[in-house]
């Protein structure tokens, strides 16, 4: 014996989720048989609900209820700014800012030549079909400020090239709350180059 | 918008986890949207089913997929002897061991004054009845070697004198594999006191 079936069942089921090891499953088996029932039903209905009400938006290819989605088809967002991100996560982080009005296009990943992730495994066929179809004027490639984003923001750099699209991408500088004594001198280094005007009062 | 609707209810759904926050949440949720259907439906169905085929043995308390449980109408378990734990996982770990093959009462917890866990939250009853019943010789109190799980064993050393059973508690001492020079001192004077008797070649 280890453990009851269910909770066994369980377990295993769990060691499916990022970084869970088996203590943290046989915790987590637990914890959903000592709490509510009404906890662990929710729980497995949201899992079984996934799936079915999530398409791929055939446009932006972001998981969505809808296809097209409800961005790509929002035709108050700006149509000629496309940000390009790794995964649908970095949509939630961008949207929650209220700061970007353009589209999206998921590229599905890095260039990540330690896991095997090559140009072919990400959306370029259709992030260049994009290109050709929209009129783009700018082509915001937001990825991880790390080495894998950054090899592919200087590859699409160079793949993008030909469509006349200003590339840009997120500013370097200061988190909002740092003291300036504690950046490291990378951050420092660039918030220094790339310091804002301060003429006209138009600093906020 | 954050995250889209079915992906939303599933990260709130995966906060009821213990220690699982809205970040490492939302990693799962969009692990599942990742992943595999296969792998979402197992895991859904497992919760699913987990309380279904979940009873309490009206015996030892455990969760079992029967009541009485395996164990408790196990013949070939040594009757007289009654292990008391706090909850079900640590049945888990004695049964591992292969080294007891008494029965098992789980008490549903340890005392603990600053969560307000008091004798009356426990199975103290049950357990009572279990003594006037049975015919236990020895009561072997399985917690945890921590403040609360001492309280605890010296609790019920106290409520369980007037059996006449033998009280007995897991032995102190070196985990196996350690190194002696890096044993923390009550460890090692626990492994001093009680340590075993060389004579006739019985050391194994």
């Amino acid at each position: 014996m280890r453990y009851p079936a269910p909770v066994q069942r369980l377990v295993d089921a769990f060691l499916v989720l990022p970084g869970i090891g088996r203590r943290t499953a046989v915790r987590f088996a637990y914890s959903l048989v000592y709490g509510s029932k009404e906890d662990a039903i929710k729980l497995a209905k949201a899992i079984e609900e996934l799936h079915p009400n999530l398409t791929r938006c055939q446009l932006c290819f972001s998981y969505s209820e809808k296809n097209p989605c409800a961005i790509c088809v929002n035709s108050s967002r700006e149509q000629d700014l496309l940000c390009v991100v790794a995964d649908d996560r970095t949509i939630s982080a961008i949207e929650q800012t209220g700061s970007y009005k353009g589209r999206y296009f998921v590229l599905g990943g890095v260039l990540n030549p330690v896991d095997g992730v090559s140009p072919a495994e990400l959306e370029l066929t259709a992030l260049h079909r994009r290109m050709q179809e929209a009129t783009i004027q700018e082509v915001f490639l937001a990825f991880d400020a790390d080495t894998n984003g950054e090899a592919t923001v200087s590859y699409l750099t160079q793949e993008l090239r030909k469509y006349n699209a200003k590339i840009t991408k997120p500013a370097r500088g200061l988190p909002a709350g740092s003291r300036l004594e504690y950046a490291d001198e990378v951050t420092l280094g660039a918030a220094i180059l790339e310091r804002r005007n301060g003429k006209n009062n138009d600093l906020s």
